[in-house]
């Protein structure tokens, strides 16, 4: 999506060869509607995948569940993230790594808002390690409900996180996907080019 | 907003005296097109305010203002919790004491994205203690920035948030005031009937 790459050349801040913040536009201040052209752009990629629902994490995985929602006429659930307690309700859970906090943390969605009736598209911002979106395929699994896909708004191709999900036979779509960076670079990789 | 209150009527599971869920449409799994219209609501309200962003805090407030920040054709930027700890990058605070889970915690928001240059417009899903809107409102007057009014999707009336931010002078509406509400019944304060 070449209006997301170059707002991310202009405006993102690649702290590291690993850290890219794009907290002006996309997960603390949110541009609405660039989101809602990333929502459109979901909606256009999986428009023959009758979604019946759209998932994905809180906090920073929401706006964008909204706008593909929107594109898709479909709600959206977001799974909450909490140490991992006991549950008084019903839930599916599934434990996932955080590489970032070096602590492991429980993500939970209750029972009643996904079944063996939906067909889901998961939705988050970043694709990196895959550990947070892994921990949602493993719970729409329980469900019953049948995965249609997982698109991203920025994947960082040289971490595991595609290959992790692609393993698994899942479909996946980034709207953005980074080949490589360093302090000031960002090289992405063309899309059109490529063969899935 | 009567489409709001019938579906609160229907939908909303009164656990008690003072706790509502809306997680079938609101707060969990989110109604996209209820949600849109909400933002229209608070669109129209604040229409002649001059707002140039909206406000809320991660988790369930992201949905309202991003509904809300298209409606009125302008970003918004959600604030962080987090425990109580020192922050390596710029950023405004405010301590939060939460009652349900009986803790302090913080919510922090970057110097870069608030400013004297903005006229600001908070939501939020309910106003109840008021205690993160309060916390909200005093970020906003650190940063220098204009607040033009609050506005929350659900205000339990009998809780002490609405007072605490009109003392402060500050504008706030609610799409649907609970007055009372009991396991079974929920009654609501009837806008047009009401001069403020």
């Amino acid at each position: 999506m070449k209006i997301l790459e170059e707002r991310i050349r202009r405006e993102g801040q690649i702290l590291s060869d690993t850290v890219l913040k794009v907290d002006s536009f996309l997960n603390h201040q949110v541009d609405t509607g660039l989101a809602l052209q990333i929502g459109r752009e979901f909606g256009r990629i999986f428009a023959d995948e009758q979604i019946t629902k759209v998932l994905t994490i809180e906090a920073s995985g929401i706006q964008f569940a909204m706008a593909a929602g929107i594109a898709l006429g479909v709600p959206f659930v977001y799974a909450k993230k909490k140490k991992a307690v006991t549950q008084a309700e019903e839930v599916y859970t599934a434990e996932v790594y955080s590489f970032t906090k070096r602590e492991s943390y429980q993500v939970s969605i209750s029972r009643r808002y996904l079944g063996p009736e939906d067909r889901v598209l998961i939705v988050d911002d970043f694709l990196a390690t895959g550990a947070a979106l892994v921990g949602l395929t493993d719970i729409v699994a329980e469900s019953g409900a049948e995965l249609a896909g997982v698109g991203c708004v920025i994947e960082k191709s040289f971490q595991e996180g595609r290959s992790l999900l692609e393993e698994r036979g899942i479909r996946v779509h980034s709207l953005a996907r980074i080949a490589a960076m360093s302090p000031g670079q960002v090289q992405f990789i063309d899309e059109e080019s490529l063969v899935h």
